[in-house]
């Protein structure tokens, strides 16, 4: 570096792994920079050889501004995936784009939503949430009550148990990132602690389980731990600064930080404190965990540490070889990420991606990882740990602990199992084509 | 605090300024709790008498869930306000309405705009930006090839130099939070360093200004410090997620955390170094801060430490007595928001607000205090602190320093002068309807 803070020279890169990744401290304004190196590849960039030309938006006057502007229309391929675009008599996906999006937030527009009799289009001035059973007095809420009490903000994903389902399959199915993991989806949601609530109800300390049961159609119910409510749960009524989505719970729902977006209640119109659980439909049918030789787990609630690359993945192919960056999500129900580790060899030798800080509890973190794809075939990957010591395991001993589709799975729409949290492995070929494979 | 985590008995309220303000450690749970007389007011909550009615909304199929949701029919008066809504040839304004939102991210349809020729509808795949001047090597980058580069995620609030200018009138003018402080908003941004550019075209060490220009139809253009390029500046692709937004300047913008908005190059499409200002339009003309006396400054370009309350606010009277979270933004180009005071008497006493964390720098921080409204005249203030130790000003020093508007301003569209960050005061009366005053 010089002395106006200026680096000057060629970078010299320091690998880390086999198949071109290189050290995360490139990035590092301070240390040694790929830039230059990623001009000399002569692809990404090239040198501005004529002059500039004006171009027709340049010229005439555009639209006009909308009181509520919404992305450019080049931006229409940008959307949900829906599993029930008409709306038949059945539960609808609509599957986050992470592929095509960067950051760690999900724009409003995109969060993934689960619905079972469709969206309910709910007045806030008719909808009450009440707080009822082991409590000293019965409390009635409206979204106007909430929102005169201290609202807590926090960023969290919420996750379906369900997510990445297709990955149980025998075979990898080629789908994109959208199709195999879009049931995931992160933003800044704030609202009221539930502690803050129950504490005003007069919860019985004999309480150690809350029902909590939507306004939707199903009135989906699940039986929530009264310690977790204690620990980190909101009446969460923003999400991402504007009231909550109608996909999302509009005008309330619950929020559990970590805990399958399923227990998320939306819509949520009663919470009413008991000494046992409910055992509904969706905790004692959908998610209970089927296990190896098929026993299954009650209650696994939480969602756990996980992580896939975005960018490349299937369906964004590169180009050049060159220099790249690997990116993608990682996020944990216990806690922080504490490191991303990327193999481009399939996992025999790893490197340590840079995280995005700030790194919170329960959220989306993106990681990064400098990549010189030398034309070669290569299988990336991405394996999360986080701060309370937990690893996203490898496929093999993912499979041992929690089994595979017994029957062929032929569509990413299906759900054979739930909570898988392994691997995902992209390989790339000598064309710089993108497969799902299990490595 | 008993056993099981569970607060029990009626708390006591801790008052650290007159006319009810509330001691923050009231908000932790580890401490005391304003939810039982929260209740205790008896006009937030209320018993629930009755058993839960079925609405109608959960009584029949709801919408087919949408590709890219939107909000709620209930919240379509949650808009930005438009200066120019016929798109009139000159410059539209588009205000994001902070009393209608919460948190701290500005959802993307809600950011502010300004753009003096239309919205420019721009093709991305034809859209480049030249880096050029005193380089070694000039270069051209497409959305495409910086995607290919290792991206930045931060958080950033941008804002007008004009924001808040109605607050030079000698007369409090009687508007709402969106029209008196609507040209800030708050999201994720996520982009190339612009240093990692420089660098790779070889900048200069003699080059000190760039000057950046944009592909609207004025072709926008201002001079930037090479310092700041390499302090903090970002070449934008996304916003909260997705690419930016139209009116935010997709493809590309320059970001500058902290600077006046206008410096902040939207559909940025040249970026030339030089050794000295380009003396544009907009750093002669309109940006050039006026002063009492006449004189004005050359390239004031820090957008200084502010905070305003968002709820209570004009427009959002208060209705019964009792206990309220007043709540509002604060924010400042020199670091991170370090404290918020908050007066209940026009800045006669005050009380420290309590800090959503984490707080980021150069970006929105929410502050909240709680406050018993015993139904008497108020007057609500807040008073923002950053690490720089830079605190925002009185309205009577900040008068002396940067004058007041010398014509009656009429509308809260007027723009008197530039970077207003002092106090606002909202005056409550005993009916709990709320106006705005100068104190």
């Amino acid at each position: 570096m010089n002395k106006s803070g200026r680096r000057q020279g060629a970078p010299s890169l320091d690998f880390v792994a086999r198949n071109g990744l290189i050290h995360r401290r490139a990035l590092l304004r301070s240390g040694l920079t790929i830039a230059g190196a990623l001009g000399a590849a002569g692809s990404s960039t090239c040198a501005a050889a004529e002059p500039l030309v004006d171009a027709p938006w340049s010229l005439a006057v555009g639209e006009v501004m909308p009181s509520v502007q919404t992305p450019s229309p080049f931006e229409k391929g940008v959307t949900r995936a829906l599993s029930n675009p008409n709306g038949d008599f059945r539960t609808s996906h609509a599957r986050t784009p992470h592929h095509l999006l960067g950051g760690t937030v999900t724009p409003n527009g995109l969060h993934f939503s689960i619905n079972h009799g469709g969206v309910p289009n709910i007045d806030p001035a008719e909808h009450k949430l009440v707080i009822h059973g082991m409590v000293r007095r019965p409390l009635e809420f409206t979204l106007e009550s909430l929102s005169r009490y201290p609202l807590v903000t926090r960023i969290a994903f919420v996750e379906c148990a369900g997510n990445s389902a297709p990955m149980f399959s025998k075979e990898p199915l080629q789908a994109t990132v959208q199709m195999l993991h879009g049931l995931v989806s992160n933003a800044e949601w704030t609202g009221v602690p539930l502690s803050t609530l129950l504490d005003e109800a007069g919860i019985d300390p004999m309480a150690k389980w809350l029902v909590a049961e939507g306004a939707d159609p199903q009135f989906l119910d699940r039986s929530i731990p009264v310690k977790k409510a204690y620990d980190d749960a909101l009446i969460a009524i923003y999400q991402n600064g504007e009231h909550l989505m109608p996909g999302n719970g509009y005008p309330m729902r619950l929020l559990l930080p970590g805990y399958q977006g399923n227990m998320n209640v939306k819509y949520v119109r009663r919470i009413k404190a008991i000494n046992q659980p409910a055992y509904s439909y969706f905790e004692t049918k959908n998610y209970s965990q089927i296990l190896p030789g098929g026993k299954t787990w009650r209650f696994h609630f939480l969602q756990e540490v996980k992580s896939f690359i975005t960018h490349p993945s299937f369906g964004l192919n590169v180009k050049d070889s060159g220099l790249y960056a690997i990116s993608g999500l990682a996020y944990s129900g216990t806690g922080r990420i504490s490191k991303v580790m990327v193999s481009a060899d399939g996992g025999k030798s790893w490197g340590e991606a840079a995280l995005q800080g700030p790194i919170h509890e329960k959220a989306f973190t993106r990681f990064i990882m400098p990549w010189r794809w030398d034309g070669q075939p290569a299988i990336l990957q991405s394996r999360a740990y986080d701060e309370a010591g937990n690893v996203q395991p490898l496929r093999a001993e993912f499979v041992a602990m929690r089994g595979e589709a017994t029957r062929p799975v032929t569509t990413p729409l299906a759900f054979p199992n739930q909570h898988y949290n392994s691997i995902t492995s992209w390989a790339v070929d000598s064309k710089g084509e993108i497969k799902h494979v299990y490595a």
